[in-house]
Order: C-alpha cells, then sequence, then structure tokens
C-alpha cells in the first residue's frame, strides 16, 4: 500500500468581483493547488493571496495554465496556433511564479486546466507545445495531466515528469477513461462511497467501473473539485479517511 | 561630456493580427527595449519574438507595464486600487521575465507605460504601488521613469535606482517639464535638430526651451517613439549623431 | 403622499460562469431592472435570461451603462475621451436592446453603472457624452441618474427626462449627499429601520441626516442593492413596507 | 448576363490604437460593407465611423459578427454552446444597428467572420444558432455566407435569404470549394486576372478551377479582402472591370 498520496484542486478561479469556490477552506485539506494564472480565469492580486495561503497551508503551487478565454472560463475548445500556445503557457507559468516567490514560494509543477486539458489527451501539436512551454519556463517541472494522455507521453519524451491523477467524485469505463459527463454513473455523489473508493484505490491501485468491473488507474495524485457545493466537506472527508487509513496527503514534487 | 548615453524605445506593442511599430528597424538603434506585457498592449508569442529581437541584438529588456486597458492602449488614467496595482505590476514582469529568459535575456528594468507613467509623476499612492510591485519582484530592477517624479523618489527611498529619461523630440518648459502635447512646440518635427539637441545634451546637460532659455534635465537615457512616422529614421539619426561625436550607445544597466 | 414609486436594482452582473446576486429573487420586488450591458459585466447569454425575466415579471428594463473594465465591474474612474464614450453608451444600449426585444421587452431607459454613474455627478464632459449617447439611440430614454447632478443638469438640457433616485440603505449629509463609504452612517444595516425610512420618505419627501437634521431629497425611485447579502430579504421588505402603507411600486417609465 | 453585382469587403477592423485596413478608400469602389461588431474587431468609435462612411457613400451595411476572440481576430475555431451563440450573434448585431442608425443608416444584412464562417459551412448546431440569432433581431436579415453550406441551406429553412458569395482572388477546384490556403493556386496575385475572371463569372456564373476545368459558383455577392496589400488597387480594378463591362455595382439588398 502507498504511504502516501498527493490531493490537488483548483484554487485562485476568482476574477475581480466574481468570486468562486472557498480557496481558504479547501487549501486545508489539499497537498497541491492548481492556481489559475490569469487566462481562463484568475487576477494578479486573487492569485497572490492564493499563493500566500498556499505557502501558509505548505501546499505545492501549480500553474494552472489555460486558453486565453474569461467569458468562457477556459472550457470551450479553442483551435489556438501551436506556436503562439506554447509563448502563452510559458508568459502564464512566468507570471505566476513572480507572484507565487513573492509569496515566499514558487511553481512547482503545471496543470492544463479545462478544455486544454481535454484537448491534449488527444491533440498531438497542443500536447507538444504545452510541454514546450514548460521546458521553455526551465527546471522541468512535472506536467499534471491525465494518465495514457498523449500529453503524458510527450512530457516524458521531452525529459519531463508526467504525473498522472485519478477523479475522486468521477466514474471510470472498463478502460479506465472517464464516464462522460451526460452518461449515468458519470458523476459520484456519496460523499462516503468517494472516501472508500479512494481509501482502497491508493491502497491497490484499482476502481471499479460503471459496469462493475474492477479497473486499474495508475496515478500519483487525486483530483478533487474546488468549486462544487460541497467541495469542501468531500476535501476534509477524503483527507481524513486517507490518513485514518494511514496514508499522508503529501505534494507529489519532493 | 558623457562617455555614454542610453537609447530607449517602446516595442512589442502589437496584439495578435494588429502590428505597431517596426520592431525590427528601430532595435538596431536603441540600447534599451521597453516591451509591453500584455496589459495595455502585447501578447505572449509578439512579445517572446521581440525578446528574441532584442538578445540576438544586444538589447536591454525592459517590462514596459500598464493599466489593463487593450481598448485604450494604456493611455488613459484608471484608478486602480494600489493594493491591486502592485501584483498586476509584478504579474507583468514575472510574464515578461520568462519569455525574456527563454530567448537567452532577462528583465533588466521596468518603464512604467502611457497613463500610468504620467499618473506617478504626482500620484503618491500609485507611485508606491508600482515601486512595491517592482521590490516583489526581487532582484532590485532599476525603474526608468520622468527625473523628479514622485516615482523616483519613492524609487530611491526603497533602494531601488530611479533612471531618469529625456525626451529627444519633445519641448520642454523652462521649469524641465514636458510641454502640453495640446500647446506649440509641444513635439519636434526637425529631425536634425532633434539630433542636434539631443548630441548638446549628452555634452552639457541642457536644452533649449520653448521660450529660448536654457533648462538642465538630468537623465541617463534618451526616450525615443517607436510607433510614429519617421521612428526608424529619427532613432538611427541620433544614434549616428552620437557616435560621430564620440558618444557610445550602451545601456543604463551594467 | 405619491400614489406610487418605482424601485430599481442592478441585475445581471454575472459573467460566464461566475455569478453574482439572485436576479430571479429581487426580480420580485422591484419596478425597474439595471442590466449590465457587457462593458462591467453581463455576457449576452446572462443579459439574455435577465431580460426575459424581467418581461415575465413585468419590470422595466433599464442599460446598465459602464466602463469597459471588466476586470473592476467599472467601478474604477477610467478617463475615457468624451468622443469614444458616447459611441460606448450606443453600443451598450443598442446590444442590450437587441435582446430585450427578443424577449419581448425592451429598453425604456438608461442608467450609467459603478464609478461612470459617479463621474458624471461632476464631470461635464463625460456627463455631455453620455446625455450623447442616449440622444443618438433615438426614442429619447429617461436618465436615471442622482438628483442634482451635471448628468440630470445636461439631460434636461438635451430634453431627456432626468429622473432621480434614492438610495434605500444608504446615509445621508445635511446637504443631501451621500455620506462616503467609510465614514461612519455610510450604510443603514437594519432592515426595519430601512422600510420606515422609504415610507417616510414617500409620505413626505425627507429623510433623517447623519447629523439627526432632517433633508428633503426629490427622486422618482428607490434604488435597492442587488448583489449584497441580505439583498433579497431587503427588496422584500421595501415593497411589502411600501404597499403596506398603500404606496403602488411601479415603474416611472409609463 | 447579370446587370449588377454586389461587392462585398470586411471593414472597421481596427481596435483602439491599432488599426487595419483602409476603409475610406476601400469603401469607395464596393457596395456592401461587412462592419466589425467588437468581438474579434471593432471598438464602438471606430464602427461608428465605419457606419458614417458607409452612409455617405451608399454602401450598405451588414454586421460582421465573430467569435469573441480580439486575441485571435476570431480566425480560430471557438467551441461556444451553441446556446449562447445566439445571444452573442443577436447582440453584437444589436450593437452595430445602433451605430448604424445614428449614423443614418441600419444594418441590413449579416455576414459571419472568420472561424465562425468556416464552422457553419458544415458544423450544424453553430449554423443553426447564427441563423437563430438573425431571426431573433428581427426583420429577416439575409444572411451572407458561402453558397452550399449549412448555414445557406439553415438559413432558408429559417425562411431567410441566403446570399452566396464568390471570393475575387482565390483559387477553386473542380469541385467548387475553396483551394485551401497552403496549397498551390490558393491566392491569385495578378490582379488584371482576377478583374477578368470575375468579368467572366458575372457574365456566365463560371470560373476556371485550378485544375483548368471550369466550375459553376451561384452567388449574388463578390467578395474583396479589405485588409491585404493591394486591397485598394484591386477593388479599384475589379469594380471599374465590372463598370466597363456594363455591370451596375449594387448592394444585393433593394
Amino acid at each position: 500500500m502507498a504511504q502516501q498520496i498527493d490531493l490537488n484542486a483548483d484554487l485562485g478561479e476568482s476574477f475581480g468581483t466574481w468570486t468562486l469556490g472557498d480557496d481558504a477552506a479547501v487549501m486545508r485539506s489539499i497537498s497541491s493547488a492548481n492556481i489559475a494564472c490569469g487566462f481562463h480565469a484568475g487576477d494578479p492580486h486573487g492569485m497572490a493571496r492564493t499563493c500566500r495561503e498556499a505557502v501558509t497551508a505548505g501546499v505545492g503551487i501549480g500553474a494552472h495554465v489555460g486558453y486565453r478565454d474569461l467569458a468562457g472560463f477556459g472550457r470551450r475548445f479553442l483551435d489556438v496556433d501551436p506556436v503562439e500556445l506554447a509563448d502563452e503557457v510559458l508568459y502564464q507559468i512566468g507570471a505566476l511564479d513572480a507572484l507565487a516567490r513573492a509569496a515566499g514560494g514558487q511553481v512547482s509543477y503545471v496543470k492544463p486546466h479545462g478544455a486544454l486539458y481535454n484537448a491534449i489527451v488527444h491533440h498531438e501539436a497542443q500536447a507538444q507545445t504545452v510541454v514546450d512551454g514548460v521546458k521553455a519556463f526551465g527546471g522541468d517541472l512535472p506536467l499534471l495531466v491525465l494518465p495514457g494522455s498523449v500529453a503524458a507521453e510527450r512530457a516524458r519524451s521531452a525529459g519531463l515528469r508526467a504525473v498522472g491523477e485519478v477523479f475522486a467524485d468521477r466514474g471510470y469505463t472498463p478502460e479506465g477513461t472517464l464516464v462522460p459527463r451526460r452518461d449515468p454513473g458519470a458523476l459520484l455523489q456519496d460523499e462516503s462511497e468517494v472516501v472508500r473508493r479512494m481509501v482502497r484505490w491508493v491502497s491497490g491501485g484499482t476502481l471499479t467501473a460503471v459496469d462493475g468491473s474492477e479497473v486499474r488507474v495508475e496515478a500519483e495524485s487525486i483530483c478533487l473539485h474546488g468549486d462544487t457545493p460541497g467541495a469542501v466537506s468531500l476535501a476534509e472527508a477524503v483527507r481524513s479517511g486517507l490518513e485514518d487509513a494511514g496514508v499522508a496527503v503529501r505534494s507529489f514534487v519532493p
């Protein structure tokens, strides 16, 4: 059984007067904060505050890079020229890193957001250019992505560490992919079931798929949602459940 | 007589499909490039290209930080909360620095743009917060501002180097301030006059004001405009004139 | 005693994934909805939904025009060129009107938002240009503004109806201006006091100022806030209090 | 032979300080101006000026609606939720119409821009929602689109007039589709050839495809480009060539 696991969630997704999620509360349960960088969400002042909270809580800071699409919250595929996307990724990492360093921390990994995350599961050119952007920043930051994705493969080819994640409250197909959101079983609503599921996954590496079969998911981090109703409670429950089972919650970055 | 002087100009001010100025041509004549950081102008891909051109040309890279106002090109006063402005300055410096480092350079100074530049001549809270943002980035980057401005004073109080600049093609009052743009004598159109004026200023530190009197301007850099008709020609002429007079054109950053 | 009065509140201020206020609930108590037009808040889809809710509830639709400043929610003074501001006002009214007409309604008045509202209390050029924009739209829509403001005066000079408003939960000075937000007595927290105050104002035209004196406020509408905690409850209480006192709540537009 | 034909071009595509194309010059040769509406390009003040120029020149005003993507100039596919896109189209038409009416004109047709134009050649949901947005505006404005596109078909099903266009300087395949931009023969560079080609097409309805075969293109308008080098000259040449051949250049809107 794993001695430790990482819990990650999306934070810093407010913008100006509009707030989203309860960053301070979620921060208490996680070990990695994916912080928005201003392209899909996040303004500099809010990002700075989230960085300070992460440093105080001893939580790792990840650059949650996304498409330049505030109106769509980065959740809509945008057919960006790969040549431009690499520089957009680099811009976002650099901006967040400056805020993180002023807070006494630093960006320690990169996680693509929303539609970009989904695109680079299969989109070769965008996957490569995200990797190029991360490489260009220097320091060979790990990339937090879907296990088995093109992005993971390209990251490894470029000498980056690709960290896979499992989704705490999402249903899985027997093939190990996520049940699409519109299908039955896509979202697990029962908090205690989610906790049991994650404790079991940490101990054995498998989940029960929607058809009842067992499916293996190779991952080093558990993704929690930061902005849904019940997000704070679920985060606390998963952390407590893991710790009660003897699993330490720790960032995947040494 | 000064052995050397810095020539600075605003570059990287294109945005997406819209281009502005002839960066590559102006770059050949200057020693410091104030590169837009995405808030008043500049997109990551264009900023990256300008950084590469600056590195190739051996030109210093300055973060040309501005108000978040693409529609107004940062030329309209915006009453930003100073608490937020410091983080916006920091965000912009960090973003450009990441692109600069990927190009083999780094941000070596900061110059506020447009309405922000003008505001911090007198606006104490905004001047202080710009200085705070620069300090927060670390490395104590010099701040390129108007001589005698509140910003210059606050920078020095905070332990930063404040570098003053003189405007090559602007008229001066006997008090050493710029002739307002709407008044006669605000803009010098004659290229050879501008060159003579700058060579004379470098040699003696004084300019002829609009009323014919001599006015002393303490500065370490000459500001050229990058986006006006004749900008390329004027930049070349000023540089040649200075070099012919035995003055080396060099960045104020050692 | 007045037989009827208008209640107005700001609605449609969500943007993309970010929501603000409980439009549907506030809509039940008001007679005029100031709907954001996309410059300080509001996206087309949300604006359309708010228009449909207003039409269903029989509530008047006002164009809540603001500075182009999503990051600052239109709450920061922006020194826009008046020539440009008139067209920005016109653009916003036209955009909302198209959505309103598709919903079976139409824009029936204009209320400037936030920092623009405050600016045109005194700023002559911006006040005039807002009036110019409203005139250019045609139909001579009423302008909902601060009583005694330059904007009210310019509107009347241009042949527009200027509708004044009183703020339900704000303290007033003996001169009839608002107590600045940072001073004691700026905000009234006691719901029943606010209700009594508004019923009394409707009946006699006066309010008790912070120093205990009586101050007369000439207005045809009461402004409620739509996005503060307790906004829904306060709106319901003010409406009920007025109706119990025999005052009908009706739009100021015939 | 046709007695008349429409010439359309994209105008009003400047944004703030950034200018694009020579609207005033191109306006002299065309009969229909596709004016940007602020989503992919165009600010209210520039849009207003272009509307005034169109009214003065007797040129029809079309709403050139696009994706909300200033950074990409609306040239990148954006996977917008169709429910939202209809309202975005409506918002843009309404905004431009207010400016057009203030200038003494009105929006008389709608032409989707860039990636949206290309998407609705095949994308059924987006094509339908663009049609829905145009219908919602009222007045059943004609839709200027690619002949044979899904958009054309959906427009006609909804009772709208679908106006097809032929591209003056683009090569065609034997199937009547455009030669992709990266392939040989995509762009015709020779001005006099373009003129002869268009005069011949107006007289007989056919073009010579890249393989030398004749291809029939059913269209009521010729699309000229407004922002390429030589755009002004080409527009003048095509108009003169048509008029010399006895063809009147007139808007397709009666």
